[in-house]
């Protein structure tokens, strides 16, 4: 009998259209794998707005231990109906899905950027379209670094921090340069250093400073706002984006509208280190308004699950899943199919 | 002898395409109040990198004071040189440009986006677009509130604090929503509420309370990364967009780029009380790469002048330069025209 690699995976279905797309991710991650000497050892975590409103918890100390106990994550989407009452006091992002990222190190937030031929851009031009926004993960404006005085009255102040470390920026610049060597060769560093002139600065000086190792790969950079133009009006002159976590937030929802839709776009919160289980998801969100109807496209979802078997090392499995996604884009046409539909008809491309 | 209205108008050419456009928006200006018992009274400023390569002075307070004394402001575009050595220690957009936004108080950054008929979208259905974002312009990540901590070592903190009032807040969504009433009645706020809880919850809940006074204007919320890909996708949803400093900064871009190009984007920084003057400048920069060869196009800063004489209550006058700009962009084509043909033509239409 051949031997055997088990992945413990925990599996966090989430809110909305979540379950449906994991099935669907779970589904092309086992065909993919299916005689390749790796199991998947899934376990499941009920966690988001549903837990929430069930039991009053985001996330447990236990549930991130048992967590920490995997090789890897896969997750949904979570957040409930938005106005929801019930909800009015939890922050399931900022509990749940920022407190998952930052307590596993997530520093490296990868969301790739492809026009797959048959995927419809609202480009009337949108030329080859191939990069990769590394997105710092555990730092910048996320931190919840923020506070108000004097709440609810006129004389109100709401503050927000934004925190920037060299540790935290040079590792992530390190990360995207040596993707950027696997690649085209080309970084450009996206902030607003015009403004943010000492978080822009010290990113600036890093990147700077990283660029004389890697004197092969072209170096620019772009204030975020002129980086927003470029992506509608020439977005084949990226290969590798570095930025921080905001800014990345903003890039990588537009760049996924302009490669065919949001319900293409996938991500990694990757811990480079191995410290730390990776998670990888959608970019979507929950879309509670076509939840459990089979309406939610699996694809980013499913390409979630081509970055988590590149991260666990299996690249022809990643590879694989791609080349089946794009094959099944490149047929879809103008064919209604229902999320599971979808997820059997790029499982058979992989059986076959 | 008709009685004449005397405007002062203080004119910043600035760096770079910025004398060429201001020149061509000054003949607009001059064409569009020709005979309507208005008349400018310029007085040029000499300001911008060009200057603080001279002097070494980016404002100071005589000209702060000197502006002051104008009842409005023309200015181009500031900027020097990207990596130009000498402007290494020169900020000349936090120290001249902001500086103004500041110290005027123009909390009322206006930015519409039209396309009009014949200036090219990068959007391959792009319908109809003409929505106004009202940009916050005194408070959020644009104070300067930041600073770091063992600068250029491995150790390095560098902060950034976004400040927001009640006060500054209130007085801008005010705005908005009376924008609002006299267009099509539509309000989206656009933050990032469940990341920047304090900040983003503080503008949540007065939209909320100052929409209680306009129950015939209807509001929804976006988040940033979900206005960016709308922006794309569906950019007719919007009417008016009311945002922080550094979301509108980012969202005008892309919504100038959707709808024709930075070229085409006027803006107003205005102080709606009129404690001080008002300044309208084109949302481009000054692009030295292009300056003095007559390459520019000078639409924006004609554009922004509609948006002067709007502010000075010369609603006829403003509605005269938006026609012939309007005239003149549908009748491009594929002419290549100097920035003064351009002015040429747009002041040509004015007198006919
Ligand atoms: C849900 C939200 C907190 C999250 C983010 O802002 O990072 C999402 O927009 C994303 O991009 O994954
Ligand atoms: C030059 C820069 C400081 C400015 C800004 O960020 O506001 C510009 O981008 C703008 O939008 O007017």
């Amino acid at each position: 009998m051949q031997e055997q690699r088990v992945v413990k995976l925990a599996v966090i279905p989430g809110d909305g259209i979540g379950p449906e797309v994991v099935a669907e991710a779970e589904k092309v991650l086992d065909a993919a794998t299916a005689g390749s000497g790796v199991r998947f050892e899934k376990t499941p975590f009920s966690l988001g707005a549903g837990r929430y409103l069930e039991t009053g918890d985001t996330l447990t100390d236990a549930d991130l231990e048992a967590i920490k106990a995997h090789d890897a994550i896969l997750l949904g989407a979570v957040g409930g109906t938005p106005g929801d009452p019930r909800l009015k006091d939890a922050n399931i992002e900022r509990g749940l899905l920022l407190k998952l990222r930052f307590e596993l190190d997530h520093y490296v937030n990868l969301r790739p950027s492809k026009l797959y031929p048959g995927a419809g851009s609202p480009l009337a031009d949108p030329g080859d379209i191939d990069f990769v926004v590394v997105r710092e993960g555990t730092e910048g404006p996320y931190v919840g670094n923020g506070g108000a005085i004097r709440r609810g009255t006129p004389h109100e102040v709401a503050n927000e921090t934004s925190v920037n470390t060299a540790y935290g920026v040079e590792r992530v610049v390190r990360y995207a340069f040596d993707l950027a060597e696997r690649r085209r060769r080309k970084l450009t560093l996206v902030h607003k250093t015009n403004v943010l002139v000492h978080a822009g600065g010290m990113w600036k000086r890093i990147v700077d400073a990283v660029a004389l190792e890697h004197p092969d790969v072209a170096v620019d950079y772009l204030h975020v706002d002129a980086a927003t133009i470029f992506l509608v009006t020439n977005p084949g002159r990226f290969d590798v984006i570095v930025t921080d976590n905001l800014f990345g937030d903003i890039l990588t929802d537009l760049a996924g509208a302009v490669t065919g839709g949001i319900g293409l776009a996938a991500s990694g919160n990757i811990n480079p280190d191995g410290a730390f289980p990776s998670m990888f998801e959608p970019v979507h969100g929950s879309a509670p308004d076509i939840a459990g109807q089979q309406k939610a496209d699996p694809t980013a979802a499913i390409l979630s699950t081509a970055l988590l078997l590149d991260h666990l090392g299996l690249h022809s499995e990643s590879a694989r899943v791609t080349r089946a996604v794009e094959d099944d884009i490149a047929d879809r046409g103008a064919s209604t199919r229902s999320t599971s539909q979808i997820g059997d008809a790029i499982a058979a491309r992989l059986q076959a």
